[in-house]
């Protein structure tokens, strides 16, 4: 697949936090005016078929199905107009949390990076080319935990839509060839533990499986 | 410069935060007991000479002047005996923050990316190769700007030290090749304006100077 080495160009993962009204709202968060961004490092990424490790003491971490765009030229300024023109494919994604942490971080007023940046904490398909996906803002997002649908919801239902998203952060700072963005994730969130397995697609277009396992540290430290 | 092309092969920047008492006293934060740990993107970097751009309506931006650890290895669950082998070199850098979308941030429960990761938000020098530096805990970081001073530190008042912070990150997050860790600044940051310059250094090593400039965005956006 032409578009699958990108990922392994890209340096930054910018996600977009409740970009869909009935995922804020099972949070208890407000509606955002602009786009809720934070950064999730590369080292995160976790390829289909992987194993997902929730890092001790946790007992469970929470599934955030997205999709991902993914960015296939340096873009600084882009007008929406011309911000489809940047999008190289799409991926589907989860956005895994260590939502304990998350929560003691968002009290405290400090950053999200322990809680969304571990390894392992991005799994994410293959790289569809553009041209496979005619309507990106009418996909369907699915997730299953073994064999429970947790989240089904519609890009169609995003707060802010990919051309907004690409030139508002753009705006902010210079995506690179290979960056991605993760365009928040419809109701339904939950924890999953330690021999469940996620299920999870594009309905009609792909989709994936990651087992969840307790992480393993080495004895010596 | 053998050392310098690792910033280029870097997918990452750990910030460390409220690493010097000092410095979280005067900003009405507490020392923290573990490592506060934030993420700036690698389209922050601006080379020694550049501008620092101040996004409008923002009329100053806050430095942070800050010793840089070049990580010259992939590095997972490091101990901290084994930390310092995963050392390539040292940067001085700043770590320039929006200080009121940072407070506004904090206040909200919101992470710190806008406030930390727009470009020209990480200027930084050449890298000095290890070889250079004996001692790291015993380096001198100054930043003034025009000609008054405005930070003088040493890095022997790190509360967390290079090897313990190694150790930590990389038992979060796989640190890879050119990764770099900004380890926190002393006591005096404050704001600067457009037409002001910044000079810093690390004190009998290297220093750097940046310009200052309001940001012009395109007509067009
Ligand atoms: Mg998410
Ligand atoms: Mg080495
Ligand atoms: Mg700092």
């Amino acid at each position: 697949m032409a578009a699958q080495p990108l990922l392994n160009l890209g340096t930054k993962i910018v996600a977009v936090g409740r970009n869909y009204a009935a995922h804020a709202k099972e949070l208890g968060n407000a509606v955002p005016k602009e786009p809720v961004l934070f950064l999730k490092p590369t080292s995160s990424y976790l390829q289909n078929g992987g194993t997902i490790e929730i890092p001790p003491p946790l007992e469970s971490l929470d599934h955030e199905v997205e999709l991902a765009v993914v960015i296939d030229q340096k873009a600084r300024d882009v007008p929406e107009a011309a911000a489809m023109d940047c999008v190289g494919g799409y991926a589907l994604a989860l956005d895994m949390t260590a939502r304990e942490i998350q929560s003691s971080a968002k009290s405290a007023g400090l950053p999200w990076t322990v809680a969304k940046g571990q390894d392992t904490f991005t799994p994410i398909s293959a790289v569809l080319p553009k041209s496979m996906i005619r309507d990106p803002d009418n996909l369907e997002l699915w997730l299953k935990v073994d064999d429970e649908f947790r989240q089904k919801g519609s890009t169609r239902d995003m707060i802010f839509k990919i051309p907004f998203l690409i030139s508002h952060i753009s705006s902010i700072m210079t995506l690179m060839e290979g960056d991605v963005i993760l365009t928040g994730t419809p109701q339904g969130v939950g924890p999953v533990k330690a021999g469940q397995k996620i299920t999870a697609g594009i309905t009609g277009f792909i989709d994936v499986h990651f087992d969840i396992q307790k992480r393993r540290k080495p004895s010596s430290t």
